[in-house]
Formats: C-alpha cells, sequence, structure tokens
C-alpha cells in the first residue's frame, strides 16, 4: 500500500509542506493543496455537535461555493475546535492569508485543522507557515503534504487509481490522516481527495457520500465522530467524460447509485476503492496498533442489522485486546453480537475466523464447533485478522475495519496534551 | 470500604467456600450461601441476548417460585455460557446437588457462574465442590464466599448496612465480583445480596430494581451487559417489619418508589446504599484501574439526556486514558458529550473538575475558562476523579462511575483464555 514515494495529486493539482512550529518536534505540521483552476468541490463532515472552526467554514463555502475551489489550507497540531469566535475568526484567516497569496478568492478556499481542542491557533507561526507553503507549491509536494497533517499516525496514508472512462483516462489521488482507534470514530479524520474528472458538485457530492458510506464510516459507527473529521473531494476539470454526464441534464440532483449510469458508476466506483484503501491504512495505523482486523457481517435482516453487530464487534475492547493477544476467543465476539441492540438468534449465529480458503469455523449454529485451538490461535496472529459472523437471518451483510488494541494505545493518549 | 475481615451476611444466612479446581492458580472458586428457612427472593439479571445457562434456569426459579428459595451456588472460571443443552443440564445439577446435600427442593436453590465462555463446567469437580461446601457452610464464611467468586477482581467487594424500622433493626449485607471496566457493562458481574427483613417477593423485586437502576446500572450502559450478569437479592424473614408492608396488602404490586410508604423507601434506600457501595467497588477494581472516575451530569432535559451523555463520557477510551495519566485534557470530554447522540448545545456547556469546595472550571458557556492548568492537572491525579458537566439545558441530573484505563488493562485481556 505504501505509495508515497511515487505519490501525486491527479493532474491539475500541486501542493506544499511546511514545519511552521505548530508540532513541538518540529516535524511538517502545514500543507497546502492548491489548483491549477476553480475546481467543483465535495464535502463529507463530522456529525458531532461539536464542530470545529474549519469544519462550519467549509460548510458555508461549499453550501454557497462549491464550483469553484481553488485550495484547501491544512495544519496539524491544533484543532481548532472549541474556540469561539476567535476560532472561526482564525480559520477564515488562514483562508484569507491563502487566498492572498494564491490570488483568489477567501471562499475559494477550504480550511483543515486537527490536534488539540480548546487552544487557540498561533497565528503568527500559521501567517509564516502560509507564506512559505504559497511560495514552495510544487507537484512534487504531495507526499510532504500526507506527511504534514499527520498527528498521532506513524505513517502517511496516500492512494491512488487510474480508471478509463470512453477512452479517457481519469485519475483519483487523495491523502488521509488518522488515529485514535479504539472507539475507530473517535478518530480524527482527514482526507483530501483529488480528481482531474469533470463532474458537477451536486454529483460530486453524492458520489464522495456513497463513498464515504463505504470505506470511512465502516471504520467508524454512524455519528459518532470527532468535532474535526472532514473528506474532501475536489475535481479540476481537466478531463471532460461526456460520458459520465451525459443524461443528468434533466435531472442533476438524482442519488448517483441505483442509476444505470455506467460510466458514472465506474467512476464512483473507483472512488470508493480509492478510499477504500485509505480507510483501511487509516485502520490499520490506529494509534498503538499491531493488526488490521476485518469484520464480515452476513445474514442479517438488513443493513441496519449487519451495521449494528459488526459496529459492536470492531469496537469491542475485549475482542480488540483477544486479537492483539492471539487469543481466539470467539465468546468475546458472540457476547458483543447478543449485546449490539440487534435482534439476533444465538442459536443460528455461525463464526469463522481467517482468510477464505483457511477458515476455521468455532461456532456453528450457536454451539461451539470441533477445532483445533492452536490453528485458530495462528490465525488470530496474522495480519490481517478476518473475522466472519454469519447471523443466519437473512441476506443483508457489510464489512468494516478496525485494529487491535495494545498496552501502547494507553501510553499514547494518558499524556496527549501535557 | 474494606469491611471483609468482620464481613458476615445477614442473620439467617451461613456461607462457604472452596478451591474445587476450576481456576488454575488453585484458588477459592466455588461458593454456597445459604439460609435457615425458605427466603423471599428477587432477581436482576443480563438483557444480552446471549443469555449463560445459570441465568436462564435462575429466571425459571423465580418466576415459579420466589417466595421459597434456599440457597446460592456460585462457581468462578467458568461462565457455563454458549454451552447449550449439555450447559443447562450441568446449571440444574449444580442446583441439584445443592439441593440434595441441603435437603431442600432443586428448584428452592439459584446458581451462579462466571468465567470463560464457551467451555463446559468439569462437573467432576464441580460435584466434589458441592459436598465440600455443603458441609462445611457457616456463618463465618461469608468473606472467603466473596473471594471464590472472584475473576479478575485484584480484591473482594462486600458491604452491608442496618437501618431501624419501626423500632426494629434490619440488616443488608452482601458481596460482588466484576472486572472488564473499560466497557464497564463488560464486566461480567454478580452480586448475591441478603438482609433478614420480611419482605413479600413482588416488593422485593421492585425495590431490587430501583437500587440496581440506581447503583449497578450506573456502571453500565443500559442494555449492554455480559452473557451472566446477575444480582440476587434474598430475604430470611426473619425480621418481621409490619410497617414496611402495612398499606401494601390491598395491592402489593404497585411500585414501590413514589408511592409515600415512609418504612419501604427506609428499607428501599438502605438497600440502594448497599448497592451503591458494592458498584463503586466494581468500577474501582476495573481490570488495571488505578483510580474511580465519578461523572456528574447536570442541566439535562430529562434523565435519558443525563444518562446518555453521562455514559458515552465515562466508556470513552480517551477519557480514561487521559485520567489514567493525570491529563485533564476536558476536549475529550467534551468531544465525548458532543457525538452522544444527546441534543445538546455545545455553547451551554460548563465543566468543571475535582470534588466539591476545590472544584475547577475549565470550560463555561462553551468556552474555555481562564484556570492554572497544573491545579487542574493535580485534581486529575487524586482518586476518585470528578468529572461535573452542566448541560445548561434543564433540570435533570445523573451520576455514573468508572474507572482510569491503563495498559495493564490489555495485559489482562490480551490472553484470557489461552
Amino acid at each position: 500500500m505504501n505509495e508515497l514515494e511515487t505519490f501525486s495529486l491527479a493532474p491539475g493539482f500541486r501542493a506544499a509542506a511546511v514545519a511552521a512550529g505548530l508540532k513541538k518536534d518540529g516535524a511538517l505540521d502545514m500543507a497546502l493543496v492548491a489548483a491549477d483552476g476553480p475546481c467543483n468541490a465535495a464535502g463529507v463532515f463530522t456529525t458531532n455537535l461539536v464542530k470545529a472552526a474549519p469544519v462550519v467554514y467549509d460548510q458555508q463555502v461549499l453550501a454557497s461555493n462549491s464550483a469553484s475551489v481553488r485550495a484547501v489550507i491544512a495544519n496539524a497540531g491544533c484543532a481548532n475546535a472549541v474556540t469561539g469566535p476567535q476560532g472561526m475568526e482564525n480559520a477564515r484567516r488562514m483562508a484569507e492569508l491563502t487566498a492572498y497569496a494564491l490570488r483568489c478568492q477567501p471562499d475559494e478556499v477550504l480550511v483543515l485543522s486537527t490536534g488539540v481542542i480548546g487552544r487557540q491557533l498561533p497565528m503568527e507561526q500559521v501567517t509564516q507557515g502560509i507564506a512559505t507553503l504559497t511560495s514552495q507549491i510544487a507537484t512534487k509536494g504531495a507526499s510532504a503534504a500526507a506527511q504534514a497533517i499527520m498527528t498521532t499516525d506513524t505513517r502517511p496514508k496516500t492512494a491512488s487509481r487510474t480508471v478509463n472512462i470512453g477512452g479517457k483516462t481519469i485519475t483519483i489521488a487523495g491523502f488521509a490522516k488518522g488515529a485514535g482507534m479504539i472507539h475507530p470514530n473517535m478518530a480524527t479524520m482527514l482526507s483530501v481527495i483529488t480528481t482531474d474528472a469533470s463532474i458537477p458538485p451536486n454529483v460530486l457530492q453524492t458520489t464522495l457520500q456513497n463513498a464515504v458510506a463505504r470505506s470511512f464510516n465502516r471504520i467508524s459507527v454512524d455519528g459518532d465522530m470527532s468535532t474535526n473529521d472532514t473528506v474532501l473531494l475536489l475535481a479540476s476539470n481537466q478531463v471532460s467524460v461526456s460520458e459520465i454526464t451525459a443524461g443528468l441534464a434533466d435531472n442533476a440532483d438524482m442519488p448517483v447509485l441505483g442509476r444505470p449510469f455506467a460510466a458514472l458508476a465506474l467512476f464512483s466506483e473507483a472512488l470508493t476503492e480509492v478510499c477504500i484503501n485509505l480507510a483501511r491504512q487509516v485502520a490499520s495505523d490506529g494509534e498503538g496498533a499491531t493488526k488490521l482486523i476485518e469484520i464480515n457481517v452476513s445474514g442479517a435482516i438488513d443493513g441496519a442489522m449487519a451495521h449494528l453487530v459488526a459496529n459492536t464487534i470492531a469496537t469491542s475492547p475485549l475482542v480488540k485486546t483477544a486479537v492483539h493477544g492471539g487469543d481466539p476467543n470467539w465468546g468475546r465476539v458472540l457476547a458483543a453480537a447478543g449485546r449490539s441492540g440487534a435482534a439476533i438468534d444465538p442459536a443460528r449465529i455461525t463464526l469463522r475466523f481467517g482468510p477464505a480458503g483457511s477458515e476455521i469455523t468455532v461456532l456453528q449454529h450457536g454451539l461451539p464447533a470441533a477445532y483445533v485451538e492452536s490453528e485458530a490461535a495462528a490465525l488470530f496472529r496474522q495480519n490481517p485478522v478476518l473475522i466472519h459472523i454469519d447471523l443466519g437471518l437473512g441476506e443483508a451483510a457489510t464489512t468494516v475495519w478496525t485494529c487491535d488494541f495494545s498496552g501502547e494505545y494507553v501510553n499514547i493518549n494518558a499524556h496527549y496534551t501535557t
């Protein structure tokens, strides 16, 4: 997955990163992504009622100006959350300073912040940082930008993919950060995704929402997010693919999925793949994580039931510590399903561990199956660890990703602000 | 809180404990509580859809026979959960063997089990254990019984209280076990509480439910429990207090609280105090815990809102690790409130840390307050740590208890079954 060495954004975008002094250790802490011309843009934001200033600011920008976005300015080290009117003023100021240097309008710049809550941005360093970023911006800056938004991440997360639509090659490329994975949804997750395709803002928004629902929201419980979580998608309009928008003219607001627009479906699928790739990297790099855990729920009556069971298992500290210890303790998986609130029937549940082909059934129709304990333990020492739970009730299924849970998580989180 | 040295059950009860070989380390692992005569009994059980065999068995006993319970037989080391028909048979057999030795009926004996899920009870050891227990039972056995039901508990939990009603002294005395506190509700919690008062079973049941709602359910999210959680209350009928039941004859099914039965209110309050005492001990002794955390929510629109906010904060690993590290990171408390699902208004929230008298306000009406960081940090190094969040919306309030979250929790839980 590490494509960092060769990572570039989609054609039409440049990036830069700088160590502006917001991180104590002197690491890169500000990033800029800028487009050569006006972009269509879409965003998916935290549903936490406590929203950081840049989230409120970006929502205002996209509500009024989603067809003319030029840049994203980002910082780590300070979340600019719970900072009141001064925080809103600082978010706006970040956009203004960036816009001034890039010669565009403040409402053409989106803002991302991540880090400690309840502290004001050090605007002197931020101002100097923006000056440096706007003077250094280049096509080669994308890898550094991915590094600059990291907080407790141990590695940058990037993904890109090309897809051929109507004889033209479209690129989708993005980067993300996220950590704090014990409740995956407590991650302060940021992502910037770029594409060179020409897609109207409303279609872009629906497509992004669908992709996020199948990726970043599968590493988090719906509605259970941090103050800053944001996924932005910018489309630089460099490649016009008439197939994507053909037939949309009469009703461009219609839902993207479930309609037979083959070209748009190709784009949607590629975007979803990039998002899943980034989401899995976020889960793998959870604080203190040593393993990725993939939880597959099948046999649910509906998607809501599948999601409820999967998320309860994924957020169970007892399941996550068992995976950490290589202990195939299926009782904890079953107990999590039982307390999930979903109307399961314990007597219908079948539980399997391991990858397709070498799966071991540990519970069959509610009763312990015959298996070799050491073989099940071996599957729990692999990476990723795969857990399959068949509820035996219907046809709905889902997949979620999380990470194991180690003592290192506590070390990281016990002294974050001090 | 440690009354272990002098701990006795209520008059009319005897107890015993034995090391029957169910725990690997040879510690006490079976306990018996027996009454001198038939008791009225009540029980509150897990709402997990995956219920252990003894839970199903006890529910059957209390449904048919709550006015003639004679004993409680308990074991640690094996939960007898997800064990199918054989598990039900073994739970019944535990009751039968106990009843045979005590010369009562099998449906006059309640059963408790705690330990690993998905394994059958080693009935040879259990049978031998019951023989020893029934031959050794004595008034002095209560402290040992409290030790025998421990799993990852580091200390036994006992509490007792006397209350004078109508000139007569009533005793309420019980013990509990519980651990796995990161999601407090994942604790496999067991408790046996005894009293010498004469109270009809239906009144006993309502009173116990009220007490549990204000104690053990305040260290857990409603409906989010393990497969075995059980609280049993046995009344030995040794002290007849006519004041308690006076006026109940015409409608003994009426709800206990909210009605002006002063004598019954006294009993209910004393029982609640014993339950809160035990619940706080369970929270304090959470796996790897070094501190008790008390979370007070006030200013909620209703009790449900207060509970939702309090439980979300109490189960937040980020809050619990911050307390562990002595880091007064109020942003995490606020973010938990924001994602709780309650319709809070961030601008109305006031947040204080510390005990009454030396409280520090860290957030006032949604904005950071002026305070000395080192003083707030000192409050987070105390035990217990007190967190007060005033939502500023209404009059409802609640209190919940949890513990901090240390690396030791992971060590305990990574290798539980292996």
